[in-house]
C-alpha cells in the first residue's frame, strides 16, 4: 500500500471536464447522440488538433511519434524522472459513443489543468498519451499503435495495413500531418493510469462508483469440431446413434460450468455453432462451436485449457464421436502492476468512493503497455454496460470521481518515483 | 396366434421374384444403380403398365380407381369375402434404390404366381395394390394415394396438388392414362399386409432376416425458441448472464435423455439449431432448435411430450430464459392388428426364419391403411440400414425370405377370413 497521502489537497473540476468531453464529442458528431471518429480521418485530425491545442494552452510540450501517438508534457521536479503518464484513444467505432476512449484523454488534461490551477509541482513528470487507432473499426487489428509500441507489432507492418479503401495506415498518417519522426516505442515510462468507462455492468449492479482494475483478462479462443454419423432420425434406435449434437451440448454445457469453476474473474462463452447437415429429421454428422475463455490469472486460464480438452474428450469418448479441439487465438493475461494497482485503490479510499477491485473484460491500449511499464486502470459505470453504441453513456459524477481517483493515484506515483526512477 | 398351419406345402419362387425386381429396376435405371422413376411420370407408366401386365398374364383383373391407385385381384372360393391384400409404390425418390416400394409390389405378384403354380384357392380374394405417388417428391405431400384411400387427404385437394413445373396431379394422371372411376377408398379390404425393405439397420445389426412389424411410430415435431440476453462475453460475469445457448444445449441433452428413457422404441432427435447473432465473442440471445420424437405407443409419446415441456421449462426457469415450445406436426402411433401380426409372427415361425419385433420409424402406405384396415407389415434387411439412395441393396434370399412369410401370413389370413368376413 502506499502510505502517503500525497495531492490530498487537490480536487478537479467535474464541470470542466464534462464540458471537454461534450466539446470534443461535437467532432464527429452523430444524429443518435454517439460519436463516428474513425483512426487518421479529417475528423480524428480536427480531435487530435483540439487535443493538442488544449494540452499546449496548459502549458506541455507535445510529442509525436512515428505512429502518431501523441504524448503532452507537463514536466515535474526531476525532468529526468520517467514519466508518470495517463491517457487513451480519441478514434471511435463507426456508431461509437462519446466517453470511450475520449474520457482517459481528457481525464489526463483534467488533471494537468488541476495540478496548474493548485500550482502543483509533481517529482516526475506528468503526461497524457493519445494512442493511435485503438478501435481497429478502420484498420485491423484493434490497439495497433499501443501494441506497437509495447513491441507486440512491427512499426513498418502497422504503416502497411490497409482500410476498406486500399489506404495505408502509412498514407492516411500523413495526411493528417500527424507523423512523428520519434520511433514508436522509444519513450519510457515511469507509470502508465489509464481511466476508461467499464463497457460492462459490474459497477452499476454493485452500486460503486469506481472500479480498481487489478488486470486485463488472458483470452484463448477456439474452434471445436464433433463428427459422428448422419442417419434418419426415424429409422435409427438411439443406442445405436453417434449424434454429432448431442455430444457438442454436453460440451457447450461443460464450458458453462468451467466459467463458474474457475471464479472468480473467468468468462467461458460459446458464441456461434454450425449443425450439419441441419435437418429436422437427420441425426446430425457434424457440428463447429466456438468457445471464448477469458481469466486474469494466466495459469488459471491454462488450467481452462486443461479441463476444457479432458471434459470433451471424455464426453466424446462416452458417445463414440470425433473430436478436433483448434485454438485459434491466445492473449495472455496481463496483471497490473502492484504499485499502480495499490496507489489507485489508495486513492479511491482517500476519496472516500464506493470502490471495488474488477478485471477489465474488453482490451484497452492499458493491456499492452503492462508489457513494457507498471500499469494500472481506472473503470466508472456505463449505462447497463453498454458501449461500442450511440447510446452509450456515463453520469457526470461518475466521470468527475474517476478523474479525482487519477490525479490522486498519479501524484502518488509521481512523488513516489520522482526521486529515485531515473531515466 | 393363429393356429392353423395354412399354406405349408407353399414355397416360393426366390430367383423369379429377384428376376422381376431387377426387370423392373430396368425402368428408369440411373448410372450408379439405382432408380429415377418419380409418381405419373413416363416411366411410372412404363413400370405400370408392365406390373399390370404380369398380373393379367397371372389371370388378375385389374381396377384402378380415381387416383390411380392400381388393385390387382385374384379370385377365391368366396369371392363376396373382403381381398386380403398386400403391395406398395412403385414410384422412387430422384435418386432412389431398386427395392424401396417395388420389393412389396413384386413380392404380391410371387405370392399369386405360386398359388397359381401350385393351384391353391384362397377362401377370399387376394389382391395386389400399386398406390400412387407414395414418395412425395414430385407431388407432396408422401404416402398421398394411400392417405386419400383412409380419408386423410380429400381426392380434388390431391387432384389440384402441382408438382415444380406447375403440372397437376390430376393432369398428370390423366397423360399416362391410369385415372380410374371408382372412388378412392370406396375398396374395402379384409386385411392389408405391406413388405419393404427395413430402411434402418436393426435387423442387419441382430443379424435377423424378417422383422415382424407391429406398428408405426408415432411422431410429434416441435420448434422451440429460447431466449436470453445477447451481450458482450468479456465483460459479462458468468453469475449475471441469459445464455440461450446454454439453456437450449441442456434441452437437447435432455431430449436425448427423453429417448433413451422412452426404451423400447422411442427415438428423440435435435437435427436443426440456429443461434443469434452467432457470433464468437457475444452470448447467445436466441435459439432456435427442433425436435423429432417418435414412439409407437401414442400414450408414450403424449408422455415424451410432457416431459419435454416440464423439461424445458424447468431448464429454462433455472436459467431466467424465456421459452417457446410449439408443436408443428403430430402424426398418430399406428400400431398394427393383432390379426395381422400374428399372422406374419406365425409365418416366420412356421418358416423357419430368424425373425424379430420390430416398429417401423419411416412412413409407409401402410400407416394410412392401419387406419381403415387389419395392417401388418414384413420388413428384410437393407444393406447398412440405407434407402432412399441409388446404393440401396438387399440380399436374394432376404428378399425371398420376406416373401415366403408374406404367402404363408396372406393365406392364413385369406383362409380365417374368407368364410367369416364377408363384403
Amino acid at each position: 500500500m502506499v502510505a502517503r497521502p500525497a495531492g490530498s489537497n487537490l480536487t478537479i473540476d467535474g464541470e470542466r471536464l464534462w464540458s471537454s468531453l461534450m466539446r470534443l464529442a461535437e467532432i464527429g458528431a452523430t444524429p443518435k447522440g454517439g460519436v463516428c471518429r474513425l483512426a487518421l480521418t479529417e475528423v480524428d485530425k480536427a480531435a487530435r488538433d483540439l487535443f493538442v491545442e488544449w494540452c499546449r494552452e496548459a502549458g506541455c510540450s507535445i510529442q509525436i511519434d512515428e505512429l502518431g501517438n501523441i504524448f503532452a508534457r507537463r514536466e515535474g521536479k526531476h525532468p529526468n524522472a520517467l514519466p508518470i503518464v495517463t491517457g487513451s484513444h480519441i478514434d471511435s467505432q463507426p456508431t461509437g459513443g462519446k466517453f470511450d476512449g475520449a474520457y482517459g484523454v481528457l481525464a489526463g488534461l483534467e488533471v494537468v489543468r488541476t495540478l496548474n490551477d493548485a500550482g502543483f509541482e509533481t517529482d516526475a513528470p506528468i503526461e497524457i498519451v493519445v494512442w493511435t487507432n485503438e478501435e481497429g473499426s478502420r484498420f485491423a487489428p484493434a490497439m495497433m499503435a499501443s501494441g506497437a509500441f509495447a513491441g507486440a507489432f512491427d512499426a513498418d507492418w502497422v504503416r502497411s495495413r490497409e482500410d476498406p479503401d486500399g489506404i495505408t495506415f502509412a498514407a492516411a498518417l500523413d495526411a493528417i500531418g500527424y507523423a512523428g519522426t520519434s520511433a514508436v516505442g522509444d519513450h519510457a515510462i515511469g507509470a502508465y493510469i489509464e481511466t476508461h468507462i467499464e463497457q460492462g455492468p459490474i459497477l452499476e449492479a454493485e452500486e460503486k462508483t469506481v472500479g480498481v482494475v487489478t488486470g486485463a483478462q488472458g483470452q484463448r479462443w477456439y474452434e471445436i469440431t464433433v463428427t459422428g454419423q448422419e442417419a434418419h432420425a426415424g429409422p435409427t434406435p438411439m443406442a445405436r446413434r453417434r449424434d454429432a449434437l448431442v455430444g457438442s451440448s454436453r460440451i457447450i454445457d461443460a464450458v458453462n460450468r468451467i466459467g463458474f469453476d474457475f471464479q472468480p474473474s473467468a468468462c467461458a462463452t460459446v458464441g456461434m455453432i454450425e449443425c450439419r447437415p441441419n435437418s429436422r429429421n437427420t441425426i446430425p454428422g457434424e457440428v463447429m462451436f466456438t468457445v471464448d475463455f477469458r481469466h486474469p490469472v494466466e495459469d488459471r486460464l491454462g488450467q481452462m485449457d486443461e479441463v476444457l480438452r479432458t471434459t470433451s474428450a471424455d464426453i466424446s469418448a462416452e458417445l463414440g464421436l470425433d473430436l478436433v479441439v483448434e485454438e485459434i487465438w491466445h492473449f495472455p493475461a496481463a496483471p497490473f502492476a502492484d504499485v499502480c494497482v495499490d496507489a489507485v485503490r489508495a486513492s479511491a479510499m482517500h476519496s472516500g468512493f464506493e470502490h471495488m477491485d474488477i478485471v477489465s473484460g474488453a482490451g484497452h491500449d492499458a493491456c499492452y503497455v503492462a508489457r513494457v511499464a507498471p500499469t494500472g486502470m481506472i473503470f466508472v459505470p456505463c449505462a447497463d454496460g453498454i458501449s461500442h453504441n450511440e447510446i452509450e453513456s456515463a453520469e457526470p459524477d461518475d466521470v468527475a470521481a474517476g478523474c479525482q481517483v487519477l490525479v490522486e493515484a498519479m501524484v502518488r506515483l509521481a512523488n513516489e518515483s520522482g526521486s529515485t526512477n531515473q531515466e
